[in-house]
């Protein structure tokens, strides 16, 4: 398979919104008035962000769908994407899936594949994603890391914590005891592999969150960037960022069903410092409670309350009694 | 150095264009009412694009510049662009003379680095650049590759065949005698290294040239998307293109002052087939000639007419007496 043939037979389809898409120098197209573009641009290397053996459906999925989340913190409606890829070789029983994967997020999402480029070399993905925000009255309506004020409630949507578990088993860093049934680490693993951009929900955040961010990195260094942005502090319940985590795991340890024989330690770990959650973590003013409620009911995401934005600089840590915690984590950082 | 001190020491910039650049989840931006975007894609391997001992100055420079020139092919105006890289370490001596390079362009382009990612990695250097194009009267002014027409001249701007010269000197491909002075090879080598892209030629082409692409894989594997793209075919003077190689070497060696012991058949070969010369080849009707002589003027670019398109299909090769020559070149293909 040639160059042109393989970017014709797995990834050209009609150009929809673009006017013209691949298979010139440059796409084209032109944006809707009266709204703002939001750009970001993810890269995926092998090793680093997956595993070599990694299903290439859920890899397509996972290269566009951290690119989404960056949308979604934005507030942001996708429209569009570029695909840059560097393969070993071209071969079809990769391309095929990975196509798949890939092109069937877009498809849910409505968000065209415009252009891009393929190359040989080691197996690399970059996608740039294009979303667009209306600007209402001369004001952009997106949502912003440096928003957060102090009394604002802090919020994390969905579970956070079960990809690094995932990750910590797949690399032999944690055993689950012969206890723990299959579908609790499948369910760990679909997290890591296959995660949900919460589109909806920050599409449905617009106006009511103060300040989003998406959760790539660890919650707690992600939380740092809206700190240092919005110039506050804040104070974050760690058992309660636990309880977001959704794996049936805990839930069950907890309940006694079966033991992952983990630490307090460990689940905060997990929960705190993970990473490669790409849930949204936002702030809101007290009174905006209700609204916040009726975004998760609208974007049919959950929705958890965590802690509190204040005056005082830095990150407090606090147990379910309000006894303070140690703060050790780190966040990810790819040159640490 | 970590990840975010690395992106804001070499990277970070007040913004201009964009709302909000670097450092919250997107960058935001509004584009001019109006105009239409163009948005490309590149991605630079080392091993594949560049050497991996290759000055990473004219790396930035060059890894800016292959975009710019697709930009350049539809005639649209440089803005900004996402820069994604991928390091085997955040080494002070290569980013800051990387960014220096990168960012020297960018600046001479008035394009704005935006936004991006970094990750540790195989060196992997992926940018999405973004241009603009008017729209007048509800048609776009961008340049494309589907409108050449039977009866236009074909047109090659500035030199073709120096970088693949360089190229085949570097893999000991090609040894240049010892009569060959170093400054002709140096000069090849610049354009190898650090391209320029004929973005001022491709603004000056708008309303004149009737299709453009530019030259990445090779002049007749280029042309080739032009006839495909436009449902037409073209004749070539082989030899016009050759005396479009701008190094010294050609034009000594046709004088005599020294020989670079090349057969005409391998000077076709470095010009038809080169590949990597980010010139711009383009047609125009008949009746343009003193437009694109005014255009070629206004953007101080050497123009040359060295073919002309043809209703019949196929690509016909001629020397510079008519009679024709056999075509065996082939474009640069990744995974050929």
């Amino acid at each position: 398979v040639g160059e042109f043939d393989l970017i014709a037979r797995y990834f050209k389809r009609p150009a929809r919104l673009a006017e013209l898409g691949i298979g010139d120098d440059c796409a084209l197209w032109q944006p809707a008035p009266g709204t703002q573009l939001a750009i970001s641009s993810d890269m995926l290397v092998q090793g680093r962000h997956f595993f070599a053996d990694v299903d290439p459906r859920t890899l397509g999925h996972k290269a566009l769908a951290v690119n989404l989340s960056d949308l979604a913190a934005c507030g942001a409606k996708p429209l569009a994407f570029t695909l840059a890829l560097s393969l070993p070789e071209a071969e079809e029983a990769w391309l095929a899936p990975f196509a798949q994967g890939l092109l069937a997020l877009a498809d849910l999402h409505g968000c065209e594949l415009i252009g891009g480029d393929t190359t040989a070399g080691p197996l690399n993905i970059c996608i740039t994603v294009f979303g667009e925000v209306p600007v209402l009255n001369g004001r952009s309506q997106a949502l912003l890391r440096s928003g957060a004020r102090p009394g604002d409630d802090l919020y994390v949507s969905g579970s956070v914590g079960d990809a690094r578990l995932a990750l910590d088993v797949l690399q032999s860093k944690l055993a689950l005891p012969y206890s723990c049934p299959a579908h609790v680490f499948d369910a760990a693993r679909a997290r890591l592999e296959s995660p949900t951009p919460r589109v909806a929900l920050g599409l449905a955040l617009r106006g009511v969150a103060s300040a989003v961010i998406d959760i790539s990195d660890g919650l707690l260094g992600d939380l740092g960037h809206i700190l240092e942005a919005s110039h506050v502090g804040a104070t974050v319940n760690a058992d309660g960022a636990i309880e977001s985590i959704a794996t049936y795991a805990y839930s069950s340890s907890a309940t006694g069903q079966f033991d992952l024989n983990m630490s307090q330690a460990q689940w905060r770990a997990l929960a705190l410092a993970g990473g490669d959650d790409y849930e949204l973590l936002f702030t809101a003013p007290a009174v905006a409670r209700s609204a916040v409620e009726a975004a998760a009911q609208t974007s049919q995401t959950p929705v958890r309350r965590i802690g509190q934005i204040e005056a005082a600089p830095g990150l407090r840590l606090v147990d379910n009694s309000g006894r303070s915690v140690a703060h050790t984590y780190r966040s990810f950082d790819h040159f640490a």
